[in-house]
């Protein structure tokens, strides 16, 4: 028998209650050990519930019960969800998160806590959602070197500039509807600025290049700037575009550039086809290629089938993450994004032409223009220099 | 130190051995144990590779070394690779194979013997090349009920196709360029006529739902009566054909249905995207929604890459496959295809209307209709009786 103790009954939270109670006779066949979910810590009571008698609002019950093998961290944030993971892990409980801002800042301790413990510090959820990659990335693809990653890491920009190709809305009436629709918050900063697909590119570049990347390394731009113009200008160069997160490797030193921005991605990539909320992770490695991974990013049970994933491992007691995933991180893990080169996409007051570029059309005073040339973005600075950069994306080769 | 013996050099035991040679150092770090190729099992020698020293002739030398752990089979086909294995795994040494026929075939009994002695038997690579699918699977997705698997599942036919809706070939041409570019063998009927996609779907749905499904009991049709009209009405529909593995689990009593067979896909869904020698496999699960993993499903490196990987595992003696993946099968374990409902897509001699049905055009004597009642196979063959049936394929929902 295997307790488990959920903390935060959110929407996250509930889901794993969901699938445990649900699933469960399955589940506890699976691991061979019976998986009871004992309590749910939240300040709220939850009456009409069918977990009522199961909340509780105090940590040190959880801390202090010796049954308890497997703590559930949904609560969110890097303040009151560290100092609870930390105590967990003191404690000697595994801890399981789908928590992807502490894991982004606070990976790296609370894996070594673990390790010290002998105990699990588990994050599938963290990125992707409910989609299989960190432990692919970990156990699968471990005979590669791997050398690139790039996605589409967040569903509700995914949504947004999804519903500006498909139904031709203004980034500000699609955001509304995404926010009708439930799939964007009323405070939207941490997804259309590009907060939430940097907390995951760190994560998949910490666990795929093997030291840790905080988000303050990690340039980050969101799709505010987004026009309707450029989502034209792309269309008529047959492409789409996207939000990505991308890590580099770079061969020479083993230097890696992690940066967040938006990308004219070709029609025929896989990654434009990816549509609405769901979300996709590419990976390349020195063996495998390019291996894709795509489902739901987000979402109640989709998220809720990642933790409970871990939570069977956890309780199997399993190998892969009981040793480090990554090492500390430092300045020199990463190298600047000025220095990886692409074509580029320009939106641009006047029509004058721009050298080494093509031209995609102009209108209302403006005009836009691919770049032949693979440019850093010093290099394509300079070229532009005199003109107002109104719109200024690279190119997904 | 973990010794490694290959059974077969062909292309993807020399892979296996190119790997870990090129990225030994990092693999010995992963599993915190050095591991090393000690032996190459085939009837030819190779006096010109930097793997000359250690081919031999003999495999009761492998059997008898009580230094070699896991032993890679990459020979192929249900002969002297099942004697082999059998040898291996009563010897003690663990097993990690890319052999398909072999797995779906007598992947219950070898899995047994692997138990009884307490080692693994991998097979990751048989499915999907290099794509993470099985131990994601198994492990990832561990708390859903599955309830579908969709997949292109051969790259040798997804190319053909491919070449067929994008430039217009003719199947025969198609076929004969696959060829000349080495995607398709010289003999080509185990992927043509969908024999490699039902071996695989066999064991995707083997480990999916828990029970040995055998390719005998997997109705299989190829994709070597698709014309190119029928390209170019699936086209006039909005939709592509793709040939499909598919496995559905019915809730009512648990039984499964697998079968592969041509499909017409939606234009907007990720599987028609799926292109040239590329697979993609597509789970349904009652938490995770709909979840797809993309790759190279073939070729030297990606599918050494899942074998080194497996190896690993096997290295680290990890835990994942250590207990049975699927129990016994046997009659009651399926059930038919006659049972699955959908729409359908005909061509049929003469141009005279179906009733259900709407016209997607008539040439050269014959006539496309794409039904608009959802209909068994035997409902669909009675609707169509009378009529000279040319082609009958399943939309894909």
């Amino acid at each position: 028998m295997v307790n488990v103790a959920i903390l935060g009954f959110g929407t996250v939270g509930s889901g794993v209650a969901e699938v445990i109670h649900k699933n469960g006779q399955h589940i506890s066949e699976r691991v061979s050990n019976q998986i009871a979910l004992k309590y749910i810590l939240d300040v709220r009571d939850f009456p009409d519930s069918i977990f009522a008698d199961k909340v509780i609002h105090d940590f040190s019950i959880i801390e202090n019960d010796p049954t308890i093998g497997v703590v559930v961290e949904t609560i969110g944030g890097a303040k009151i969800a560290l100092e609870y993971t930390r105590r967990a892990l003191a404690a000697g409980k595994s801890v399981v998160t789908s928590n992807k801002e502490l894991v982004a800042t606070h990976g790296y301790e609370l894996m070594q806590l673990a390790k010290e413990k002998n105990v699990s510090y588990l994050f599938e959820a963290s990125v992707g959602g409910g989609i299989p990659i960190l432990k692919p990335i970990r156990t699968c693809l471990a005979a590669n070197e791997l050398s690139q990653i790039t996605g589409i890491l967040n569903g509700t920009t995914n949504y947004i500039l999804t519903r500006m190709i498909r139904a031709g809305l203004s980034f500000e009436d699609a955001l509304k509807e995404a926010q009708a629709n439930g799939y964007a918050e009323r405070n939207p900063a941490a997804d259309i600025e590009g907060h939430d697909a940097c907390r995951k590119i760190c994560i998949l570049a910490s666990l795929a290049f093997g030291r840790q990347i905080s988000p303050d390394q990690v340039p980050t731009e969101g799709i505010t700037s987004i026009t309707l113009a450029d989502v034209d200008y792309a269309r008529s160069a047959g492409m789409k575009i996207k939000l990505l997160g991308r890590a580099i490797r770079r061969d020479s030193d083993g230097k890696v550039c992690a940066y967040v921005a938006p990308h004219l991605v070709q029609d025929e990539s896989p990654l434009a086809n990816v549509e609405g909320v769901f979300n996709a992770i590419s990976v390349v490695g020195d063996a495998i290629g390019d291996v894709m991974f795509y489902g739901q990013g987000a979402g109640k049970l989709p998220t809720a089938s990642a933790v409970v994933g871990d939570v069977m491992d956890a309780a199997k007691h399993m190998c892969y993450l009981k040793n480090n995933c990554w090492e500390a991180g430092g300045p020199d893990v990463v190298y600047s994004a000025d220095e990886v080169p692409s074509r580029w996409y320009v939106r641009l007051s006047g029509a004058e032409a721009v050298e080494q570029a093509r031209s995609l059309g102009s209108q209302n005073g403006e005009s836009a223009w691919l770049t032949d040339a693979v440019l850093t973005p010093p290099q394509v600075q300079q070229l532009l220099a005199g003109r107002e950069i109104k719109a200024l994306y690279r190119v997904l080769e």
